[in-house]
């Protein structure tokens, strides 16, 4: 562990400020929502995976006592140019796409799409109603695999589809209809130069399924469109700020006209960043002049929110004899879902990121076709990318008889070398991750066993950053009032406290979070891409800054001195100059906290921060398994992540993302998969089939943590909640390898696969 | 008119932000809220008004299905001084008297008081659950009037009460038990050099009853003490701030332990200004471990809740025949109710506020007796002194054969003559009140028919100021989202609302005003004494230049010029200098609220202003009347009421503010009043019983504003909600008297009274 800074409050691990009322059950996600005269709503969704929508026949529906309304996409307000791009809000998305997949206009693309949706005084009545709502299709031929989706001949998604490309790239792609969404290359060096050097090249395919984020929480969504024209909006999400705008948007309406209100989320990973249900309960309740309420069955979830990208993928590296990697070169084709937007950007600008390379190109296609529309999720794409260079990797030191972490220290990313946009690497932590592996006990034991085997992977991810908004007001008793539009996922009303407390030298249990809907707070972007601690941390210094400020105002004001004698120091103590008497003056945080009342009122401050600077994350993993010949089961013997986490602000939260982080990890390595029947459907659509792993199926997961401080962030923070998806499918592919000597090139590795790859093998 | 400055925003009359959830019965008030596992609790009322409580057994009570928990008085948390003063937090009230006001514990002091509360799961349990608990009684005599209070041997209701006056007049007092909490003189000049001079002497006394305010909404309060020790506060109060101090304080928790969320709330008029049921549901929930709503019915509203004093009162002045008057001599004995603290201080204070006078002395007596402890009610104290006051100079008038307003524009409060506090006077209003009611049609039009008169009679209200904290932020769409701590009881939303917009050039709709709980922003005082318009107009002020100073930073950040040559103007518009081309560069409002997201992010600004200087208000009102000798009934046949409003910020507003007080002020004239059976009980408890004016009562009440701008405030605000309830006891008053020849000197003159003393003349 490198040594960090000492802190009085950060690195210790107080009891979290919702722990109560999560524990109890008082606290409220987005199913708990009741409101007076509410309607529940329900979506009628695709039975067919690609099809014309040739006539959809409310009546009878709304002639069913009880239902209240019944929209379709037809309901959306007109908008000046449906095709006109989001901007600002929300990427290359056109609105038109944006709309269909919230409500599907003149065709559906897979099977769980949403063509219209209803509401009743009761929630059965409404299931009801779906029925009787009567959807005449034009079934279409529809592709589901990536390959045959980009292949001439395809049936094609949309149209009016065009791939975005730069032009030299643009010319080899034909000028046909496609679901090619887009191509990028991300290149650097001579690949072709970089191969000739090498003394082993060894080039791989792989192939991923679909993985879903398994929130425990099913999306929900409650409106009421108000009289006056204001829509208000309840929904768990991973930012209410992007639910105001999506909304807005999508119907319409000048952002301050949404008040978005954020209710406590069961989890997200990426998958709460995208409105489902929102909009249809908006425009349900503006029919039905009602309060709707709409909630998906794990069902819907699983047939019909975004999981991240199936993919396939191919990964060429070449190094020399000493083990320097002289060029890599990698083919990226992530399955975008119904419309365009895969996370193979990110996949292809990960790839390679715990290592400095001269030679490399990457080639990332984005694929739309008949499965849901993916989304983000937890280091979103790195882990199949990574998957596929790692796993190449550990076959280079084998065949170069290297041992796999010194190979990967020799090419490991350094302070200085370029990082994944180009820039030069800050202080980063991929040679101390590293080190601390090979010192490790579990990389220096002896593995036992027949048919055990260890492996080794690494992981990247370049953490992001966004806007925070905060505001702080002193009580009396010495506590602080801290409001935000952070939503608290993995423990952002902790680390906000803490960090807060630590910048006004007070107790962290003094600071007093509060999550406020998008009316009362300033613009706070999502919870994602590992920002928030960053993020909120950065809003958190800043107001403390300006809190010091005006407390050091008024401590002048009350002994009658300049503010420029006046010091706050960093253990929450004010210190002026002596007084008559020659005795020091000094006032204690909470003794002047008292004294606001009567000399002026309490002390408020607002800030919006937008720092950039946060700082990647490096990941290193050991596994050691147990391969069961004659089912083919893998089981986890033991697991060690290491991970360099920056200041780790509470510890705790720190080693739960990081054990979090792996188990999703051992599932898109071992058991989870997106199953699909010839018609097109998901046949594994519930958490007994949809199998991930639990408790009883691992070890407790040892998270080490490796404090390298960002230098961009007061407190050192780094993004710590994504890289740790990303190494797991890699070290259990060189795991299993080790103990069976088969490789496998896809995810998961269930059993199925294991055991036809032994009895081939 | 007085002329005021030009405003684009102030002085219009844009639709109320609160509007359509108030008309379509969205607005949640304090009964409607609903929480999981709620529990419903009633209040059990002593019968007796006065006596020792001897003995209370629950445990029938509790053994009653569906009943969760019952509290009395022992369930307080224990306080490491009983006795200790409140300090801070509110006025000389001990403790334990606060305490025993919510929940006796030894003696009962009014019919009514509460002695235990009971909680259950259904509302009609917890009803059937009070007759069950048993409460042994130790019946005491008791006393009503507050003339037999201060006498010997009169029933005491507190043992260890003694007298708070100053020295000399403590002499007169006696040394034994008293039912006096204080004695308090207000004295200028020599009364007996100035009675010498006069020419007139007139000395009258007079009575009024215990008036109640009437609102509509009845008290109520929830509470959800948290199993982390938070405790959660749902109520509709005039400051939530009030209801988390009061609570804390009584519930002995640091105050940042409480939130206090405000509901909206239907009516206050300085009734709910205290807790009464908060604290009971606070307990309940703590021993239920359930949320508890407690709601009281009209009859506890009545009983058991603060009205004004009733009062007992002398007056004596003395002029010369040109109408100067050279002394006032008062004396003021008021109704505590069953425990200290009428508003006969503000009484002494304002008695005399219309007028500039030489000497004067007041004395004022703050007596307790068994009925509930009375609370503040529009202009507390004021409207039972200035009658007396005011119905005797319409007597000095008649005396003196002196035009009643000729006689009040010679002795009127002028700019730098001494106010109630001594200081001189800034600009007021007096004159130019008095002066627009002469030249009015009213005053010059000619009354005709039997048994009609006119009367006229002025009002003096000094208003007071409170901290307010507000914060604002900026969205993309050019709205302005404000969040403040202040309730809106009378339009607070539209009027801060309106200064933002002025403040920053822009329309009054694009402010969005939202009231958040104490957890969410800074200490904000009560709305009361008038002070909310004044105090949260220099926060919003103060908050609008924040961010017109931020916009002008982010405006020069765009322009990439020095931030010093940019200005914002009071059109809203940013203008910097020429740009490369020599074109001016500006940017409205709306432009550069677009670009705040990609240039930094949404800008945020927080204050907490505590300011003194809102400035005293006049009122002058004429009223014809018809009086019909059969049956005693006085109808109101036209009323116009002309106040000093100071700046009118929404005029629909003040001229409602002016309108409800006059017929608040009607209804203690003529109709309300607390009827005591020879049992102490009160014996109308009902609004069909206690009879508030109804509309159909009145004639439209013609307001006139007279906008005399407070020097001390950037917008001319001085508080417009109280003054208008003094003047229509002598006004009417005076109008009988001219109608009939008989003048009364007690309130309320109701058709008995007027009747009676019609036969008696």
């Amino acid at each position: 562990m490198v040594a960090t800074r000492e802190y009085k409050v950060i690195g210790t691990r107080p009891i979290r400020p919702d722990g109560a009322d999560k524990v109890t059950g008082r606290a409220e996600f987005g199913a708990d929502i009741r409101l007076p005269g509410m309607l529940y709503g329900r979506v009628k969704r695709s039975p067919l995976p690609h099809a014309l929508i040739k006539r959809i026949d409310v009546s009878r529906a709304l002639a069913l006592p009880g239902v209240k309304a019944v929209v379709t996409a037809a309901d959306f307000p007109p908008a000046p140019d449906i095709s006109t791009p989001l901007g600002e809000q929300g990427g290359p998305s056109p609105l038109r796409y944006q709309r269909d997949a919230i409500l599907a206009s003149s065709k559906v693309l897979y099977v769980g799409h949403p063509v219209a949706a209803v509401c009743a005084s009761d929630p059965h009545v409404a299931e009801d109603a779906l029925d009787l709502i009567e959807v005449e299709y034009e079934p279409l031929p529809f592709v589901q695999d990536v390959r045959e989706a980009m292949a001439a001949g395809a049936p094609i998604l949309h149209d009016d589809l065009k791939t975005r490309a730069p032009a030299p790239l643009a010319e080899n792609l034909g000028s046909g209809p496609t679901n090619v969404a887009s191509l990028t290359r991300f290149a650097r060096g001579d690949i072709e130069a970089g191969f000739k050097e090498a003394d082993a090249v060894i080039e791989r395919e792989f192939e991923t399924s679909m993985f879903h984020q398994g929130y425990i929480e099913p999306q929900n969504g409650t409106a009421y469109w108000n009289k006056d024209g204001r829509l208000i909006i309840w929904s768990s999400s991973q930012g209410h700020f992007m639910v105001r705008s999506s909304c807005a948007n999508l119907l319409q309406l000048p952002i301050s006209q949404v008040n978005a209100v954020p209710m406590e989320i069961g989890g997200g990973f990426g998958g709460k960043t995208l409105v489902y249900l929102e909009p249809v309960a908006a425009l349900l309740s503006k029919k039905s002049g009602r309060p709707v309420k709409v909630t998906m069955s794990r069902t819907e979830v699983l047939e019909a929110t975004g999981p991240t990208s199936g993919s396939y993928m191919r990964v060429k590296l070449g190094a020399k004899r000493d083990g320097t990697i002289t060029a890599a070169q990698i083919y990226l084709a992530f399955e975008a879902g119904a419309y365009p937007g895969s996370p193979v950007g990110a996949a292809a600008l990960c790839s390679l990121g715990p290592y400095a390379l001269a030679n490399t190109q990457v080639d990332a296609y984005d694929v739309v076709l008949n499965k849901p529309k993916v989304a983000s999720y937890r280091a979103p794409g790195a882990p199949a990318s990574e998957f596929a260079v790692e796993t190449v990797v550990n076959e280079l030191a084998e065949q170069l008889k290297i041992d796999p972490l010194d190979l990967r220290l020799k090419n490991a990313a350094r302070e200085g070398a370029p990082g994944p946009f180009g820039q030069p690497l800050g202080p980063v932590g991929a040679v101390a991750v590293i080190e601390a592996m090979q010192s490790h006990p579990h990389y220096r034991s002896e593995l036992q066993g027949d048919n055990r085997g260890r492996g080794v992977a690494m992981g990247f991810w370049f953490n992001a950053a966004g806007v925070r908004s905060v505001s702080a007001t002193l009580n009396p008793d010495g506590a602080v009032g801290l409001t935000t539009g952070n939503v608290d996922i993995g423990g952002t009303r902790s680390s906000i406290a803490i960090m807060l407390a630590e910048t006004l030298g007070i107790a962290a249990e003094d600071v007093k979070p509060h999550i406020v809907p998008t009316d009362d707070v300033g613009d706070t972007g999502m919870t994602g891409g590992s920002s928030s601690t960053f993020s909120s941390g950065w809003a958190v210094y800043e107001v403390g800054q300006e809190l010091r400020k005006k407390l050091v105002e008024r401590a002048a004001r009350i002994w009658e001195v300049p503010a420029d004698q006046v010091e706050y120091g960093d253990d929450g103590v004010l210190r002026g100059p002596n007084d008559a008497e020659g005795k020091p003056r000094s006032l204690t945080f909470k003794q002047i906290c008292s004294q606001l009342p009567r000399t002026g009122g309490s002390i408020s401050a607002a800030v919006t921060v937008q720092r950039q600077g946060n700082a990647p994350a490096y990941a290193g993993h050991i596994v050691d398994v147990a391969v069961d010949r004659e089912t083919g089961k893998v089981e986890i013997l033991r697991y060690t992540a290491f991970q360099d986490c920056g200041t780790a602000i509470h510890p705790s939260y720190v080693e739960g993302q990081v054990q979090g982080g792996v188990v999703q990890g051992v599932g898109m390595a071992l058991t989870e998969e997106y199953v699909w029947g010839p018609d097109g459907r998901m046949l594994n659509t519930s958490l007994l089939d949809y199998r991930m792993p639990t408790a009883l199926d691992l070890p407790m997961i040892d998270a080490v943590l490796i404090e390298v401080p960002n230098p961009n962030h007061p407190y050192g923070v780094r993004g710590v909640g994504e890289v740790s998806i990303v190494p797991p499918m890699a070290a259990i592919q060189a795991a299993i390898a080790d103990a069976t000597g088969v490789r496998l090139y896809r995810a998961p590795m269930s059993p199925k696969v294991v055991l036809e790859a032994l009895v081939d093998d």
